[in-house]
This record gives C-alpha cells, sequence and structure tokens, in this order.
C-alpha cells in the first residue's frame, strides 16, 4: 500500500466533503479515505428514490462521480484542489437494497489529469450487488487549495 | 415539428415525472414536454452546492439524465416505460446563476435503444451559460407501462 | 465567423494530418479546416470493412476522433499542440455508403481543456445519414509544438 | 472458470474476426478467446502509427472496441450476433512499445445488452503499460447468426 502524499490528507477530504450541501442532501457519508481510494455510502431513503422506488439513477451517479474525485484528490499534492471534467456511468442493475456504496479508484495519476473508475453496490440482505460503473477524467488545479 | 405518439403522452410523462421522489428533494420541474424535448429547471438553493457555493455537478448530473431519459419516452410507444443504460457528461462551466435548465432531446429513436442528449444551462441576470453536455442511450421497455 | 488565431494555422494543421500514417492507411482525407471545425473524409472501400461489408466502427470512431481534435487544434494556441484525453461515441446506424464524413467543431474551448464533438455521416447516392455522435476532450499541450 | 455457451463458440468468433478486413488492415490478430475474455494483439509498424511515432489513438479504439465486442459475443446465445452500441476511451499513456494488447472482458452479462471493458497495454521490452481504457455498451441481436 502507499503512504498518504502530505499530512492531514485524510482531514482535508473529509473537511471539503462536509462542505458539499448537496451530500448531507442525500444522507451520504464518506467513511473510507485512503490513497487511491474512497467509499461514499448512503442509506436507501424515500426521498431519493425515483418512481419505481429504487434509488434514483442521478443519485447512483452524484456518489460514483463523488467517490472518483476524492479518490483523485488523494493523489493530489498538498496545495491543489480537484475538479470534475468528464464521466460516463453505466447502469447495471436497479439500485436495490438498504444501502448504497460507491468504491471510487484510481486507474492512472497524472501532473494535470487523473483518471478514476468508481463502482456503485447496492447492498440488500448483506449481499453486494454491483448496478453502476463509472470512468472519470479529474482535473488537478494547482495552487488552488480549498478554504 | 412531429405529433405526440399517443394520446395523454405529455400527462403520462409528468405523472412519472411527479413519482420521482428525487426530483422533489433537489426542487426540480419539468415546465417543458414536447415531442423529441423536455426541459427541467432547477432554482439555485444551498441544499443542492458543492463546497464552492456551486450546484454540485452531481445534481447538474441527475437532471441531465433526467431530462434526456424523458425525451426518449416522448418517442417510446404507449405500452412502454424507459431506462437510462448509460450517459456521459462533460462539465464545461460551474453551475453558476440562479437556476439551472436541462435541455434534453432525442438524437436518434430506435425501437429498442434511443440515444438523447441534453445541455445544462446556468441562468444568470437572465444569461445562460452552457455548463454541462451529456449524451446518453436509453433502453425502451416494450410492454412495461408505469402504474 | 470568428478568424483563424495565428497565421499558416491551416498549413500547420493540414501538415500534422499529413505525418498520420494511420490516416492515409485508412485513405482518409481533411479537406475542410475552419476555425473551430474540421471535415475528414473516407471514401469506403474494401480494406475498411467488418464483416457485414460495413466500414468497421473502429474506423468511424478514428476519424471521429480525428476530427475533434483537430477542431481543437484550431482554437489552440500558436505554440501548443493537442492530445486527445477521451472521447465516447455511439454508433448509431450501420456506416454504409460510398463515403464518410466526420464532422469536428469545438463546444467549449479552454487554456487547458477542449470539449468537442464530432458526427459522422454515411454519404449513399448524395444522401446523408448520421451514423455516429461523438463526445470528446482534449487537452492543449502549452510549448510543445509539432516538429 | 466459467464454460463456453455452446460448441463452436471459439471457432465461430475466430470466423467473424477473420471476415473483418479492417483487423487484417492495420494486422491484428485475436490469440485468445475465453468466456467472457478477448486478447487482440497488434504489432507496431509504421501503417499504423500518428505524426509522434506512435502507434495512433484511433487505432487504440479500434482494438479495444473491437476486443470489448468479441467478449460480449462469448455470453451471446448461439444463433445470436453483436453490435457495438457505444464506448467510451481513456488514452492513458502513449502507445509505445514493440506491441499492443487489447484484453476484453465482460463486466455485466445481459439478455439484450452487455457492458465489457477493455484495457489496452503496450509492450515495450516485455514490460506492460495501461495505455488506454474503455468502457462499452453492447447490444445482442438474436436470431441474427453471422454468415
Amino acid at each position: 500500500m502507499t503512504h498518504v502524499a502530505y499530512p492531514c490528507l485524510t482531514e482535508r477530504i473529509l473537511a471539503s466533503f462536509e462542505r458539499q450541501n448537496a451530500m448531507h442532501l442525500i444522507r451520504a457519508t464518506m467513511p473510507v479515505v485512503q490513497p487511491g481510494l474512497t467509499e461514499i455510502h448512503v442509506p436507501h431513503w424515500d426521498g431519493i428514490e425515483q418512481q419505481h422506488g429504487f434509488v434514483h439513477g442521478g443519485v447512483v451517479g452524484m456518489i460514483a462521480d463523488t467517490a472518483g474525485g476524492y479518490a483523485a484528490m488523494t493523489v493530489a499534492p498538498e496545495h491543489a484542489s480537484v475538479l470534475s471534467v468528464e464521466y460516463k456511468l453505466n447502469l447495471l442493475a436497479p439500485a436495490d437494497g438498504e444501502k448504497l456504496i460507491a468504491r471510487g479508484r484510481v486507474i492512472k495519476p497524472g501532473r494535470t489529469l487523473v483518471v478514476s473508475q468508481a463502482e456503485v453496490f447496492a447492498v440488500k440482505e448483506g449481499r453486494e450487488t454491483l448496478c453502476a460503473l463509472m470512468q472519470q477524467t479529474i482535473m488537478i488545479m494547482h495552487g488552488k487549495v480549498e478554504k
């Protein structure tokens, strides 16, 4: 396992996540932040459903995008922030379960661009089903630290 | 302009939208439904922001995906529903403004698959800025009508 | 219409295209280079076919990617080259016709990244059919001029 | 390891590949066909280069698309063929080496749609470098067998 890029990396990423109102709105948390890897969890609750009672595909996309973006931030230098350039998401199965877990990981770090991937799993009675796969490009903004 | 595929198309699409809790959660409305075309609007409010005070990219993706999906539903036959297979979104500018407008339109209708596109604009002091572009594949589920 | 970014832009882009052996291999030409816009043409010949006698989807992707990339180069500064970061291509119809035309255009210019789009048309008896749609991210490499 | 879906699967896939002129044009071969998995190899030769002497990104895309498509065909039923609906490719590093290997694999099989992934590696002095990552949607055409 690689080590963290600089002290307080995890704290800085968690503090950034905390400032994202939209993550609070959907009741998302980020219990895992490791070098090159993050996890975002969302409980299934009625406010984030689509018309069939599954979690809305847009919410699946939100946590995939965010998990991949923070995974990229774990490999960025200290005085930098990250920006989502684009992502592509395949929805593989209905998001049916008690909660969703988005696992973001870095595929290719780089000075200016980082390519990340995220898998989103629906957890039902303890069993994980892959319900979405995302491939993403993140830009490193050097010298632009989040306040 | 082409005409509607069957009577009550608009009503059926609006009723489906109404059942999407996640759209209510972010305060989205769908004031435009036309053959091959929809519009979803979201006011800028603090609950949907990211850490810099702009609307969260995930929310931008949610309304782009939904606008493109319902555009596809306008060209689907009566006894069918639609399913988002995949989408790819480029974030072009910060979603900075009083409200967002996602315009979905059908690029290529088909019996099983429909390809849609959506543009998301941020409206600031009456001026629209393109802030995201999405390309999407939608599947027609024949014989699966939404209740 | 915007004007060219610097003198000899068209010549430099055509010279770059000429050095792409893979474009010669498939018999592609680039008859149109304008600010924000290019066109690549490929005659239908048996060497570029897939198993059903249509032009191979991979060749469709090649000319879409290249057309979008050179469109981006028309908006890049003089002392820079361009690099394809990623693209997403929907294949909409079989590439059936006497020739293919890929039209690349810039959607969003930028200092570091440019977002382009390309449409590929199959021309059959003078009629154009849209057979592919591509959305792409291009990186500007400042200070890296092609020799 | 899963077993093959029906007898002569490998033979049928290889025969289909053989009929793709565009694969011959770039000198591609498909030495590996297994359930859910294929490999396409291309030697580096000057005809497939771009202007910097690396293998053209479009050729990288061609073999990624084809490897993912045939991986999907390994999980399709006997009386069916496959069609590439769309793919998204990130170019991660220059395709620099003696040969390229595209490894396609099925992520999610399905009756109508299959989601595949492909990684493309450049092999230089025996060392593989990941140079592209692709995510793809394939459609199963039931009752449409290739002749």
